[in-house]
C-alpha cells in the first residue's frame, strides 16, 4: 500500500486527485500495489468535496507522517514549493512534480538531495503536459547521444501564432482571444516572452546534455513583436513562424539553447502543430527525428503525467540511475550571437530598389520575399546563415541612416 | 556488471552490437553499470570483425552460461526464436526482442514464463523501430484509459502510398522503387497485404487492453488494390488514403481491432506522415491524443530500442507489474463487419447519373466525388458510416446488374 499526498488543489491538482477516484483499478494493477491518497494540502477550504476530509493546511502534518510516501507538488511556483520538496526528499519521500519553474531553476540540487536519500524526484508534467518526453528521453533513448531537442512548448504562444497565420487577426486580438478561452492568464508575460519555454527547454537540455542549464543562460525572444506582416511574409518564403526552444550540441563541447520565434518550412513536422498543441523533436544520432506531439498543458494531461511519475515513484526502490543530471559547469552555454542562422529581415527604407542591390552585392544567396499589398518603402530578404556579429557588420555596410529594421526572424531548418 | 549475448547478426543485430561499441559510456551510465556483449549467435562466420571472438554457433553456450543475464533476440521468425527465448526465460534470463511476429502470436505466454521466472520480456523495438511506443504507452500512459490506438505502422507501404500520392506512380512502379531503395524486400507480402501492421496492432491492442489479441482475429486488408483514382478521388474529398492499423475499445467491453488502408483528412495528424516514417496516436481518457512520430525501422533505430530494452532489463531485479498482459479471452474482438464506417466507393456503371439518384435516395448525405479525366461511366461516392451488412443491402438496391464496384475503402476521423 502506497499512502500518497498532493500539495495544492488547483486545476491540476484537483485532477490528480480525481484521476486516482475514476482510474483506480487500472492505477493500482499498474503500480502492483494498493494507492490512497492520505492528504491534500491546500489554504482554502474545500467543504463539500467527496474527499474533504483529506484536506490540511499544516504541510508538516504530511511531512512527518511516515505513512506517506510519495508526494506530488503541483502549487507552482519557486516558493514554498523548493523548501517543501527539499524537505520532503530529504526525510525519505519521493516526490513528483508539474512544477517547470522549480526544476528549471533547483532540478540539480534536487535530484542530488533525491540520490542522497535513495528516493526519487521526477517532473514528467513539467513539460509537455500529457505528453511523455522526460521519460522517453531518458529511458527509451538511452543508446543515443542526442545531438538535438527542438519543439513547440507553449500551447498559449501557439494557439496565438496559429490565429495569426489561419485567420490574420494580429497579436493583441489574438491574445485577447486566448485570455478569453482560458489558454492565456491575464498576465501572459511568461507565456508571451518565452519564459516558460526557455523553462522547458531548459529542463530538456539539462537530460539531454547530463548537466544544468539554467533560465539564465538562455536566449529567451517572445512573440510580442511579430506582425501580420512576418507571418505574410514567412508564407511567401515558403513557412510559418512558430515559437521553437532548442538545445544543440556544438562541435566544441559546448551547447546553444535558445528560445526564439523561428521561420520554419511548412513541411517541417512541427510546422503542422497548431491551436495549443505542443510538439517536440528529439535528433538522436541512432533513431534519427523522433517527434511526439499532444496536449502541452490542461487539467487531465498534466494530472495523468503526475499520477503517472506517482505510479512509478511507488514502485521503485531506488533512485533512478538514468533520469539524473549534474550542476552546470562554466560556460557550457555558447553565446548566441555566435551561432550562426539565416536572418529574416524586414527593412523600411526610402530606396528599396538600392537598398536590395546592396544587400545582393554584400551577401549574394539573399532570397528577396514579397506579398500583397507590400508598402513601397519596404524590403524583406532571408540572408545566408551567419551569426549575430557578421549580421551587424553588413548591415553597418549596406543600411543607410534614414532605413530602419521592422523585423527580424531567425530561420531553423527542421 | 551485466553480460548479454546477441542472438542473429543480420541489420538489427550488428546494429546493436555496434551501438554498444559506440555508445558505451553513455549507455553504462545509464544501467549503472558495466555492460558487455559476451556472445553472438549465428549460424554464419564472420572472421574479420573486430568482435570476431564473441560469435557463437551453439545456443546452448549462452543458454547455460549463467554469467549471462540479458539476451536480445534479433533473428526473426517465430522458430526457433520461440523456443530459444521460451527457454532463456526459463533459465532465468531476461529477453529483449525486435520480433513482432513473436510477440504477435506468443506474447501472452512469454510474459507469463517471465512472470513465473521473474525476470523480463521486453520488446520496445517490435513496433514503431526507434519510436518509443510500448513503453510510454504502458508507464507514461499508466493513469489514462486508452480508448483508441491507431497508426502508420509500416514504413514500406507508407512510402509507397506516398509515391502514389505525391508523384502519381501506380502501385507496381512504386512497389519496384520501394525494392531497388532496399524499403522493400523481394516478396512483398507481409508489407503490402497487411501482415506486419497486422502484428504490430496485435502488440499495442494487447498491451493497451490487458489481453492477447491474435493476429487471426483481425480484419486485415493490403494496399495492393488500391489505384491512382483512389488517389485522386481521396484528394478531391480532401485528404490522403494511408494504411492503418487500428483498435478501439466498443461501448459493449469488445474491441475492434483492423487494419485497412482508409481514407483520412489532410489536417488529420497521421496525414502528414510520409515516406518511410510511422506515426502512432494513441488516445486517452486524460490526455486526449498523443502522437509519436519517427522512422519505424531501419538498423540503427531498430538497435537502439533493443539497446535501451536491455539496459533497461539489466537494471530490473524484478518483473514489470507494468508491462504486461493476460491471454485472450474469446470473442473479445468484435465481428468487423458490425462496426459502422463511411465507406468511398467507385463504381463503374452504364447509367451514372441515375445511380446517383438512387444512391441519393436510398442515403441522402453521400457525397459525390469528381476529378479531373473521370470517365463517363464512372462514379465516387462517401456514403455515411454504416456497417458492411447495411452497405451491402443498400448497393442491392442501388446497383444495377452491370454495375460493378471499383474501389472500396473505409474513412477514418482523426
Amino acid at each position: 500500500m502506497a499512502k500518497v499526498a498532493v500539495l495544492g488543489h488547483g486545476v491540476v491538482g484537483s485532477g490528480v486527485v480525481e484521476l486516482f477516484e475514476k482510474n483506480r483499478n487500472s492505477i493500482e494493477a499498474k503500480a502492483g500495489q494498493p494507492m490512497e491518497v492520505k492528504y491534500i494540502l491546500d489554504i482554502r477550504d474545500f467543504p463539500d468535496l467527496p474527499y474533504s476530509d483529506k484536506f490540511t493546511k499544516d504541510f508538516n502534518q504530511i511531512l512527518n507522517d511516515e505513512e506517506v510516501s510519495v508526494v506530488a507538488e503541483v502549487m507552482g511556483g519557486l516558493s514554498p514549493a523548493f523548501e517543501y520538496v527539499k524537505s520532503l526528499l530529504e526525510k525519505g519521500k519521493s516526490v513528483v512534480t508539474s512544477n517547470k519553474e522549480l526544476v528549471a531553476a533547483k532540478g540539480a540540487e534536487l535530484l542530488r538531495i533525491a540520490r542522497e536519500h535513495n528516493v526519487n524526484f521526477f517532473f514528467e508534467a513539467s513539460v509537455g503536459g500529457g505528453i511523455p518526453i522526460i521519460r522517453p528521453m531518458h529511458q527509451c533513448l538511452a543508446a543515443n547521444q542526442i545531438s538535438e531537442v527542438a519543439g513547440i512548448l507553449n500551447g498559449t504562444t501557439n494557439f496565438i501564432l496559429t490565429k495569426m497565420i489561419q485567420e490574420q487577426m494580429d497579436f493583441d486580438e489574438a491574445l485577447e482571444l486566448a485570455q478569453q478561452l482560458g489558454y492565456a492568464e491575464r498576465n501572459p508575460a511568461a507565456d508571451v516572452e518565452g519564459q516558460d519555454t526557455c523553462r522547458k527547454i531548459c529542463i530538456l537540455a539539462s537530460l539531454a546534455y547530463g548537466k544544468h542549464v539554467y533560465p539564465n543562460n538562455v536566449y529567451t525572444e517572445g512573440i510580442t513583436n511579430l506582425t501580420l506582416e512576418d507571418v505574410a511574409y514567412a508564407e511567401d518564403w515558403g513557412g510559418v513562424i512558430k515559437l521553437i526552444g532548442r538545445a544543440k550540441r556544438l562541435d566544441e563541447g559546448k551547447l546553444t539553447v535558445t528560445v526564439f520565434p523561428a521561420f520554419i518550412g511548412k513541411h517541417s513536422q512541427l510546422a503542422n502543430i497548431d491551436d495549443v498543441f505542443n510538439g517536440i523533436l528529439i535528433r538522436g544520432d541512432a533513431t534519427g527525428d523522433v517527434v511526439f506531439y499532444g496536449r502541452g498543458a490542461g487539467k487531465f494531461p498534466t494530472a495523468s503525467a503526475v499520477v503517472a511519475d506517482m505510479i512509478d515513484a511507488a514502485k521503485a526502490n531506488t533512485t533512478s540511475k538514468s533520469l539524473n543530471w549534474e550542476d552546470s559547469t562554466e560556460n557550457q552555454v555558447a553565446d548566441y550571437r555566435t551561432i550562426a542562422y539565416p536572418f529574416y529581415l524586414r527593412i523600411r527604407s526610402d530606396n528599396p530598389e538600392q537598398l536590395e542591390k546592396k544587400i545582393h552585392a554584400a551577401m549574394l544567396d539573399s532570397v528577396f520575399l514579397s506579398r500583397r499589398q507590400q508598402p513601397q518603402e519596404e524590403l524583406a530578404v532571408v540572408t545566408p546563415a551567419m551569426d549575430d556579429y557578421q549580421l551587424e557588420k553588413v548591415l553597418k555596410e549596406v543600411l543607410d541612416n534614414n532605413d530602419s529594421i521592422l523585423g527580424k526572424i531567425r530561420v531553423l531548418d527542421y
